[in-house]
């Protein structure tokens, strides 16, 4: 292990992105002086007759929600992006915009109000996966889409309205920001190398063991040497695939091993209900081949010491590059300890 | 007026980082079901014993303010960056990192723990800038020191951890992702075109006036197109120049009445000390000429809705791009409304 990394301030480079993220190992000892986050770790009954998730419940829309089992998807009530929005585009001078069409939907990832993603066991988790292939598989085939962001936010920190376990699916016409920097940087190195650059990538990780916090037969759980987030981490399909409909046999039920895992592990480092923000980055659905694709998915939990201490990405990371304290390294180290 | 950026979800393109942000206008009608912030709109004391940067007062590390009395700066005690660090890079395989050094400060507006910028006018305002001007021009003159970062956290809910009124100014060695962005797309402009982007598009805006909420002799406040926070601001010279060093005659006053007018704009929008990251973007202080750049400030505020009601960026935001519901155009109307 290189020693400097966990002694001096440094910047450490995304690849996938192209961006720097400043580390300053020595700093994590300051006070902290800032504010502390409400913790609610009440427990939530199975049920709750005001929950608009709950199943059999009146959604604010009027409609109501079916007695459902497992996974339940409905289209999101108040849509960012509709599929039947005005098309129009605005180049004027220097103002430059265009319309975006899409389809917002809202997944339950349980009936059960009490439960969280940590709260189920990978076969649990494995009807989400399938319910998030379906939902991909119908949009991507809807010729609107060209883009399909499965993601969550997890506790009201992370802005999440209802306690309720869900999730989000945002499809739409163009790529985002962040997927555009991703698709840049993997086709870059697929042309150059004719490999995946992240499957390359883990296989020099695999070979280190500095971050790897879990692994079983198709995914491995790691924190990436440029992770932003305190305990920000990353599951990737050993073998390349560009998408989660490439999952075979039972590669859906190690996908939901993986998340399994690394939520619990979440849930007991600061004895809360883990609060984050995850994503599945995938290939996009244009009808490209996309064979430098290699999809993963993200955990970005805000916290930082505690369950009521955060990281706040503000000042100097909003105007600059984002910057953390605690190294990868030893977050992975504190991660691993509590499997 | 283009009446289908008010009417339908598009997204509009940031001609500074080359980046977009998706606009919801349909959305910003949605209920709020989300977490609230704590107010807190305690009336401070002008001195606070135990607030360890007050004037005279002790603090962490065993130093002793001086009895100051306008803006008064020292380097932080927590420095995320250090000169004297050790300098290494790695370069193995895809794992790339390379250190970095700097000078971290802290500034303190003023003597009176009380106040924050939108308590003070113009005139008290300037001596921050003259400070800022100070700081600028020692940090230039340092070969380690290729770039200079003044920015603020104000407010508990942007991660600040005392309410006396400071600043920080961050500065180092590389170009931090934001900046290299801005540089970058500055340079391409200038290259094809001989002159600046920000003043083109400046020139536009105050043809257009439908983005502007004030303006004197040297400066414009407008809400860029392309604003991310639903009540982000920009300050502008009219003249181009590449940082605040250019600043002649009563230019520093009329900066200070920017600052002044728009702080005091926000505090008057949700009745309360309105919360927000600000930051000035300036050349790179690497000694050449930069004649593409522009300098700016930035406000980003966090809130939506109401002093208890912040926008989150969170799950597609982190995962997409940025989005917001309410329009600039319509954010516009509700801060000039209040000067
Ligand atoms: O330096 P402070 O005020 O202790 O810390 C604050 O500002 C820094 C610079 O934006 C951030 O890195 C920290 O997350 C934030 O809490
Ligand atoms: O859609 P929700 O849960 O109401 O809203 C939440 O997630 C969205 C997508 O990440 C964000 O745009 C909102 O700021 C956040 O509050």
């Amino acid at each position: 292990m290189n020693t400097d990394l966990q002694d001096f301030s440094h910047k450490r480079y995304n690849i996938l992105t192209g961006e720097w993220v400043l580390v300053s190992p020595h700093r994590a000892k300051r006070p902290w002086q800032g504010q502390n986050e409400t913790v609610n770790n009440e427990v939530r009954p199975s049920h709750d007759p005001s929950c608009y998730l709950c199943a059999g419940n009146t959604r604010i829309n009027g409609e109501i929600n079916p007695k459902y089992q497992d996974a339940f998807v409905f289209t999101n009530d108040f849509a960012a992006l509709q599929t039947d929005s005005k098309k129009f585009e605005v180049e004027d001078g220097l103002l430059k915009a265009q319309s975006e069409q899409g389809i917002c939907k809202v997944i339950c990832f349980s009936p059960d109000h009490s439960k969280s993603l940590a709260d189920m066991d990978a076969k649990d988790i494995e009807k989400v996966v399938f319910a998030w292939q379906r939902e991909f598989k119908e949009l991507a085939e809807n010729d609107l889409i060209n883009y399909v962001q499965i993601f969550e936010n997890k506790g009201a920190v992370m802005g999440c309205s209802n306690p309720h376990p869900h999730g989000q699916i945002w499809s739409q016409t163009t790529l985002p920001n962040e997927v555009d920097k991703k698709n840049t940087h993997q086709l870059n190195y697929f042309n150059k190398t004719k490999s995946s650059l992240l499957g390359d990538y883990l296989a020099q990780e695999l070979e280190k063991q500095e971050r790897i916090i879990f692994e079983n037969d198709a995914f491995v759980v790691l924190i990436p040497f440029w992770a932003v987030w305190p305990f920000e981490t990353m599951i990737v399909p050993k073998k390349q695939q560009k998408d989660i409909l490439e999952l075979t046999g039972n590669e859906t039920l190690l996908f939901g091993e993986a998340i399994s895992v690394i939520t619990k592990a979440y849930d007991k480092l600061f004895n809360t209900s883990f609060p984050y923000s995850s994503g599945i980055h995938q290939a996009p659905t244009n009808g490209e081949d996309n064979a430098h694709w290699h999809w993963h998915m993200s955990f970005y939990p805000p916290l930082l010491r505690s369950a009521s201490v955060k990281k706040f990405m503000v000042g100097y990371e909003m105007f600059g590059s984002p910057q953390r304290d605690i190294t990868a390294e030893s977050a992975v180290k504190m991660l691993r300890d509590l499997l």
